[in-house]
């Protein structure tokens, strides 16, 4: 039997969105916290991460093989917390751990279904939420990024591409161009994170931006949003080019109606291009080398990490709406201050 | 200075189409054949292949890296022939020939532009312009496809989708399916050719006929055709499945004008897809490993190779409207018999 010892604040799904999410579609609730079981740990979530993904298990889309929330449900995201309280040998009390059970204040969580990671490797455990894996591994065992190639990122400003951008240079592209939604983004990823180029993809025709942004032809294209802008891009690839197919943020920002997609793909087969749609949770293997390499590159001052900090966990739904909706650079997390 | 000692019929691009070619936009020439320059061969034409990637060059497809042929230019293709003369050491007189400038009777090429083969090796020469290296290495290096894995074909009676089906099997498949174009061929895809399964393509709802054939889902999905049937295939895709780009016969059969593609891309994302354009030219270094793998199964009377052999040069161009069209099954070669 479990005593009930704590409560805790959550985020429910209240109603399916017909569209875009609008704020009430989701419930803050307060609910009763028991103690772990045995195998179990009790975390009390420090961040947790805001991430367009989340859109598409609100909306329902119907092809994802992840289950859509129920309503009444309460929304499960990317979270970083402290242990503290634990049934189970390998995570102890006290330890920071990552893992999938944010937008709420206390989780319960199998010991398994969480990451315990060093506190003491970045300046902030925030950071954890945000440092790109997904764009190392989009680089690298997906695209296959060699010395000198041009690197295209749509999203640029956001949080993966502002990360796939400088890591790109960082590991050895030869132009690196960013794909964003106004002039001040375009500014900030040439002025603030090194890109070569940008362009703001409402400008049009979109084909003519991204041969003008990469007139020797892309080599690999870190893909963040689909639609038009990969069908442009493919347009623009080069014999041999590789795309890393990372998000879609263009069907997420039209409430999850589908877009059109690439159209037609005979250019991929003349010019011998790959699509791979990825996750990093595919590749967790690469984390210990690339937080090795990320930590050399952070001590260098050679990487910049644009952090949007969210009070409250209350202003979590409003705060996704804002990023789905382009008004932040960088990564977004939430800090629950209670 | 050379001399001119014979003539050689061929055909010309007489008109670019509008849409699918006619016989008119095609005409028979008879041309002057001079002696080969130090370097070149002159080949003997005995087969050539008909293969509808030919149209994108004919129809001068935009989008294509290959240029279009030119008005009165003599249209190309591959080819296998006698040496009849020859200016090369490399390539001596009496050889037979591989190469690309098919649709004439007599062609003078350059000796490092033919690849000499093993007159002994297959029952006919022609045999050399079917034998499938392009669905090797479809299902190998671009697929991947393991041991159990359900593959999916599409124009899977046709000349490449053919042997790709027995060569899946061949290589391990658990289960072959075949989508067609008639129910005799997908009759004569499963009797003859050993495929698990086969639908017409032509029945509606394609996604129901796509699940239906793989009720447990789609591993390698070797693409001969794009548009609606690419779109199914990636619903019907398993997690991490793989899809070989070979063809576009859709785009093909509607005159080259783009398909819609694949529409939305979110599915690929999320179940982590792979699709890769891909020629065999670029992976020639496969063929002796292919060649030797391929006399195995043929002595082992493992491999079926349907071949339709159309005489004279004169009927080259109804026979490749036909092969669009989808009146054939398997291969389809020009016999030179002047």
């Amino acid at each position: 039997m479990t005593t009930v010892t704590r409560t805790s604040r959550a985020i429910q799904l209240a109603a399916r969105p017909n569209g875009l999410p609008a704020l009430p579609d989701f419930r803050l609730i307060e609910e009763a916290v028991p103690d772990p079981a045995p195998g179990q740990v009790l975390i009390r979530n420090l961040y947790m991460s805001l991430d367009p993904g989340m859109l598409m298990q609100i909306g329902g889309y119907p092809e994802i093989p992840m289950p859509a929330f129920a309503i009444g449900e309460v929304i499960s995201g990317g979270a970083i917390g402290e242990v503290v309280a634990s049934a189970d040998q390998h995570v102890p009390e006290g330890a920071l751990v990552l893992h999938q059970h944010g937008w709420r204040e206390y989780a319960i969580a199998d010991a398994d279904s969480v990451r315990v990671v060093d506190a003491q490797a970045y300046p902030s455990p925030s950071t954890y939420l945000g440092f790109g894996l997904v764009a190392y591994v989009g680089l690298t065992v997906v695209a296959g990024l060699r010395e000198g190639e041009t690197v295209l990122v749509s999203s640029a400003a956001g949080a993966t591409g502002s990360l796939a951008g400088q890591l790109a240079r960082l590991l050895g592209a030869g132009r690196v161009v960013g794909s964003v939604g106004s002039p001040r983004k375009a500014r900030y990823v040439i002025d603030e994170l090194g890109f070569d180029t940008a362009f703001d993809y409402h400008d049009q025709p979109l084909s003519d931006q991204f041969r003008a942004a990469a007139p020797e032809g892309v080599d690999v294209y870190f893909d963040n949003v689909g639609g038009a802008q990969l069908r442009a891009a493919i347009e623009t690839m080069n014999v041999g080019g590789r795309i890393a197919l990372c998000g879609a943020l263009a069907r997420q920002r039209a409430g999850g109606t589908p877009d059109g997609g690439p159209g037609d793909l005979l250019p991929v087969i003349a010019k011998r291009i790959t699509l791979r749609g990825f996750t990093a949770l595919d590749h967790l293997d690469l984390a210990p080398e690339f937080g090795r390499r990320l930590r050399q590159w952070l001590a260098e001052g050679s990487l910049r990490h644009a952090e949007n900090v969210v009070d409250g966990l209350e202003n979590a739904p409003q705060a996704l709406l804002d990023l789905v909706r382009g008004r932040y650079t960088g990564k977004v997390v939430v800090r629950l201050t209670r």
